[in-house]
């Protein structure tokens, strides 16, 4: 049977030193050289089987690549870019070698995207299914970072694309934003920023909660995704609905005084702390139903 | 029943700015103002239940302390200062907030005792068992980090406190030897360091892999620790194999030209690569058998 050390190995074997990362993985902990005058941003998020995805159904790759894709879009939610990331695996033991590679593979073919270096981790097995956890840290690198706290009432809300029933399958494959985030923060003033994870209701309440502010979203200005509509079709749910609260679109949420071409406006943000949205005519509040985790 | 977003106001409420910490937990990413100058280590490590600790027996404090502990031990064995920490969570789904803030309340604990802000993290929540992972980002803080590469044929090699037996109780708390790794890496040449984690056997072997050199113990000069002894009545194992071959110990493994008052010297360095142990006038090859995971 393989053994932990020898997917280690295999690991190192995969590492290169730059001019930022002088000790990759495979020591106690990595050594990074850090820009002097630059931001250290960092965060960590999981994947969980039979939560973020199904093991049966989705390859190690497609699950690699998903991980680290959740992260590099908190990236872009912050306008940041990546600089490092490390990831942590519980292993269902006798998985076997080949398929701790194929994870690996996975996430690093979507950290490559952005040249962002997996530089540590942690491999364990165990009795249970398979859970997968990447932290990643950025730079600000000459901008700001976006948080989700300086949102005002009068500003314009956009959001970055059509939303939807990503569960049919984006969910696993999607390009972090942060290209378009960077864009953005460097030639607008963007107040506030996030992206959507946990569904636009839920993820504008938390810009809202932390900003102190409320919004009105015009119900016929939501970009609804195909996805949305082929899933409507099979629940009893409505396509506006599923673009409302589904989870995993990726895409960003953002708040700006400025007028920006080629995003979606959807509302405004208002002093009135309640959420709304409007449709024929009529306001009804709107309420986060998007994904939570129930402890 | 509780909800995540519940737990997460909870841990914001926790959670304070600093002169190094601009944007604390909830936003996408926490924002670390870091020292110009200075190197940046990071590394993660996670405790998996039934593996690293049994739920049924240890409270959420002391597993919320390990994982953080295991963590900055692994600063310890770089001689670096904790600068932050994330941690990520996937709960056995009905555990309830108050074992998930207890775990936080655990991890903080120990970070505490190192002025180490928890500045991020993820919860889930699933039908699978607990598995905790932490980040650990450390600043080296005017002492170059001390990796396992650097011993040398000649270095003598020694262990901080006595090994083995640390299943009985130590395992799930012990005291991080940050304070003791900078002082020795500030007063004396060390070559190497490791903290011992995986077995005295195991660890040696990482150091000797890294710094392409071998060793020679000298079985009567290590320290072994009455638990391996209360063990070894308990079992058909040599305390000695115990304090050989035993796991999370947490001491540190170090190889350095000078002599080193207070520490257990327990044998040198050697450029023959084989890794070897000296007992009443004859040697054998001392074969790593520490915890290993097979996947």
């Amino acid at each position: 049977m393989a053994d932990e050390f020898s997917f280690i190995r295999w690991i190192q074997s995969q590492q290169s030193k730059s001019a930022g990362v002088l000790v990759p993985a495979g020591d106690d902990m990595a050594v990074m050289n850090w820009p002097p005058g630059d931001l250290l941003l960092c965060a960590v998020d999981q994947v969980i089987d039979g939560v973020h995805f199904d093991s049966r159904q989705r390859s190690p790759r497609q699950i690699g690549r998903k991980v680290v894709n959740r992260n590099l879009s908190d990236c872009a939610a912050m306008a940041c870019l990546p600089a490092a990331a490390l990831a942590c695996v519980a292993l269902p033991r006798g998985c076997g070698e080949k398929y701790a590679r194929e994870l690996y593979l996975g996430m690093r073919e979507a950290a490559d995207v952005f040249s962002c270096p997996i530089v540590g981790g942690d491999t364990g097995s165990w009795d249970g299914k398979l859970v997968l956890s990447v932290t990643i840290m950025g730079k600000s690198a000459g901008i700001a970072p976006v948080l989700r706290s300086g949102a005002r009432a009068g500003d314009f809300l956009y959001v970055s694309g059509p939303l939807g029933g990503s569960i049919i399958s984006r969910h696993m494959d999607f390009r972090p934003k942060i290209a378009l985030a960077r864009e953005l923060a460097s030639k607008y003033r963007i107040s506030a920023m996030i992206d959507i994870s946990d569904g636009l209701s839920r993820d504008l309440g938390h810009i809202c909660h932390e900003s102190k502010v409320g919004a009105a979203i015009n119900a016929p200005m939501i970009p609804i995704h195909f996805d949305a509509m082929a899933l409507s079709k099979t629940d009893a749910i409505s396509a506006l609905d599923h673009a409302l609260n589904d989870g995993e679109d990726h895409e960003l949420l953002l708040c700006s005084a400025d007028e920006i071409p080629g995003l979606f406006q959807i509302g405004q943000m208002t002093a009135d702390p309640a959420i709304v949205i409007r449709r024929a005519g009529r306001t009804f509040p709107l309420t986060p139903a998007g994904w939570e985790h129930q402890l």
